[in-house]
């Protein structure tokens, strides 16, 4: 193993430069403003928690997970995502607040490397999670909400895939009960999209042709609120049917909410099945192929922490926000850049305090040995500096 | 070894609870906003280096260290502080932009616990560095923004302790010529604050009259510009009057930036002793113990990145401050409660959505099962809430 050099860092960590900062911090604010309007106050939680508790609640797998002892030889985890830790929060700290609690985040979470090259370590989430409500309409909020931040972060156009991992239990334990290897494979491959692999593990399956018909037409289910009624006709299975109607119902709020022209239903879309327990929600921007958010209720998480309760919930992707936004708006703030010799320091001196505290300016003091007189730098449109001369008149003339 | 519980946290770290994140959230919008207007921009970098980069690199005790391992079996640590880290950067990714360069950033950092109880593992600091000039004035501009800084977090009285390195190295050096373990042992008990160990050790030094007397002399050089006077006289090695000359044209710059009230000329204070190359400083809050902020000048960090340049800046101790401020200030804002049933649900969603969009407010809606009107929810002074009886009429007139 050949030590690291000077300039180096690990795998899959990053440097946020000045302008890139500038714009994260914009997305963090306007979502963390957002939140907040909507009754969400935001909560910082510790980067280590115990593998044991948080680190086995969270849904990261466990190879993913960054691992470190403490003194005692106790198994220590950079926080995977928020949402557990809020869960321990919720169900200690906060153990005598009474239900629904909102809370929102914009935290930095650790993914330790797949094998694949180019995937984030360390990247940053913003989101909310709300405990204590099982309704439908704790569901919309959440989406409604989640609609709200992406215009709030500055994504154009989006359109959020809504699903329910009851839909698809309840269809497959009724068309092919106790089978559960087989259900898995055919979840995985929705997880996936890979409905090609779908269709051939349906064929290898050798099920009837009414059952593959119908587990084919599972595929066609994505679109408006006719989605729920066809979705309804293709079981009888009371999991799935309850599924179909809780759906409708969020559907319904949603309208009410005025947001279902960014809504598409769509019943092959389901989260991480093992973690989430109803709706599941998966935001898509223009020209991305990932999902800029996601988020669904998740009724068990809980109950792992000693306070069985039902939440929902969901986060933005936020760099992947910040890459789609990369190249847009001109982040470029003007700065002015006062140089002075001992002679008219003073002067200089009290001239910037001037204008940081009166004008609000970004102003750069430097000593200049030449005794130049006075200059003013601001940034080009692509980023580099060109100097250009500003007397002091100039100066007082921008103070008035 | 217990397995830990389901509510536990590892030791030394911590959940910050809204009105808390609401008052951190205030000091570093406000820091950076500060050091913005100075001209300082905000840089983020991983929370994972590399051990033999910045891990060495930093000025934390290697014990201290939060240490793992990368795929690869390469060690890593958790940033311990961020000087390193933007030595980095500066030397890296920034190594075409020319200097001087000023940057910001409000972070976490990572201390695996002393033995005693109770110290932090992970906390906040927010400051800045400037890389690239080598003046009294960079120095003094460091030190007239931690002021600003200071003030602009709410931080009402404190003195800032200057001293520099130089001077004791120095002085040591000509007191003590060649006994470096004696030289390490004063500087420790200084750095310790630790003034009667200080006159214990010269007196079992057993020097000469005179030295003994002009190394006590060291403890009374505490004041302001007379001190460079009285230093100038106790010495005649070059390194040690080098030090008081260039702490005099620091004092000289910070009368024109008008800050010197809160300026201590502290001779006897040294900061880290292996790290720090020239002026040092802390900040001390009235009713603290303990620095708010240290800084100082730091000439070899950036050769070790291969970018040989000098250095000054200063870190905030933003938990301290925000312990040093938790009884001041009401952050409670107030809240609206829309409840709902499904007859008046769009009504209620609209009229949030009005006051969230057009009047900023902060509105929670919830479905409300038996069908009650509409109630507000403000949290009182104590943070505990109480509902009050709000009509519909009352929301429209409020809107106006």
């Amino acid at each position: 193993m050949t030590k690291p050099r000077g300039f180096e860092k690990p795998a899959g960590v990053k440097d946020y430069l000045p302008g890139t900062v500038a714009r994260l911090r914009k997305i963090e604010t306007n979502v963390l403003e957002c939140m907040n309007r909507w009754g969400y106050d935001e909560i910082i939680t510790p980067t280590l928690e115990y593998y044991d508790t948080v680190g086995v609640a969270s849904s990261t797998s466990d190879r993913k997970l960054f691992k470190l002892l403490d003194r005692n030889g106790t198994t220590m985890v950079l926080r995977s995502d928020m949402t557990a830790p809020i869960a321990r929060v919720v169900a200690s700290t906060l153990k005598s607040t009474p239900l629904p609690i909102r809370l929102a985040y914009h935290a930095n979470v650790f993914r330790a490397m797949d094998e694949e090259a180019g995937r984030d370590a360390e990247f940053y989430q913003t989101g909310v999670e709300l405990v204590g409500d099982a309704s439908a309409d704790a569901d919309a909020e959440a989406v409604a909400l989640a609609i709200a931040c992406l215009e709030a972060a500055g994504v154009r156009k989006f359109r959020i895939a809504l699903g329910h991992v009851g839909f698809l239990n309840g269809l497959l334990e009724e068309m092919l009960p106790g089978r559960q290897e087989d259900q898995q494979q055919l979840k995985q491959c929705l997880l996936d999209r890979d409905f090609v692999g779908y269709r051939k593990a349906l064929v290898d399956l050798r099920l009837e042709p009414n059952v593959q018909r119908e587990l084919e037409g599972i595929l066609r289910l994505r679109g408006g609120q006719e989605i729920c009624d066809q979705a309804g006709k293709l079981t009888r299975d009371r999991v799935a049917l309850e599924a179909v109607s809780h759906l409708c119902e969020v559907w319904e709020v949603l309208k009410e909410y005025g947001v279902n022209e960014h809504v598409l239903i769509d019943l092959t879309m389901i989260g991480d099945f093992s973690y989430y327990t109803g709706m599941t929600f998966e935001g898509y921007a223009e020209a991305l192929g990932f999902p800029v958010c996601n988020g669904g209720r998740y009724d068990n998480l809980l109950t792992q922490f000693g306070r069985p309760s039902p939440a929902t919930g969901f986060a933005l992707k936020t760099n992947r926000i910040l890459e789609l936004l990369g190249k847009e708006g001109n982040d470029a703030t003007g700065r002015v850049l006062i140089l002075y010799d001992a002679a008219n320091r003073g002067q200089a001196l009290q001239c910037a305090a001037e204008m940081r505290g009166k004008h609000g300016a970004a102003v750069e003091t430097r000593k200049w040995p030449e005794g130049k007189a006075t200059e003013s730098i601001r940034p080009n449109e692509d980023g580099t500096f060109t100097w250009q001369d500003v007397t002091y008149a100039d100066i007082l003339e921008f103070l008035g």
